[in-house]
């Protein structure tokens, strides 16, 4: 399922990711946010090589009960490209004057 | 692609839901949020019905340019339970002992 990581004092977005059941379960046993990678078909501890870890806060399925909000505790730029967030810098055009009517 | 709400002044992370290019297109076009229902196989104008209209204030592709973030004015509640958000009220049990360590 899909799963967003937010940062639990300031409230930003950090990314999204994918979990499993059993990914979940790691998780939830260990406080390490851990996620299962679709492209390359295994579980990652995130951080474990970059040291970018995100230390589990809080959790919360929505009400479908198929997404997982996290609230974490992330260490260093939680994107692979070294921004804060997976959404920094990378805004796309919105109709303002839409946006005003 | 998985979409993210959240709400543009508390941070409040309201639901996750998804847009085909069509239903981004819509919602860039006319600043009315506009998912895909992948259950139903048709797009709907969140609040529609309910009138708990997300207005788009902002939006951000990921690195992988595969999921989208929103900031959004939210009217009502987000959830068609009532709650604020999606995730309200949801939480699951954390280890306290492992996420301390």
């Amino acid at each position: 399922m899909p799963v967003i990581a937010q940062q639990h004092d300031s409230g930003q977005v950090l990314m999204l990711a994918w979990m499993d059941q059993e990914a979940l379960r790691r998780t939830l046993a260990t406080g390490q946010v851990t996620y299962w990678s679709r492209s390359r078909g295994e579980y990652w501890v995130k951080g474990a090589t970059s040291g970018h870890v995100q230390r589990l806060k809080t959790a919360a399925l929505d009400c479908d009960g198929d997404t997982l909000l996290l609230s974490v505790e992330q260490t260093g730029p939680a994107c692979h490209t070294g921004t804060t967030s997976c959404f920094t810098g990378r805004e796309i055009p919105v109709n303002r004057e839409q946006e005003r009517s």
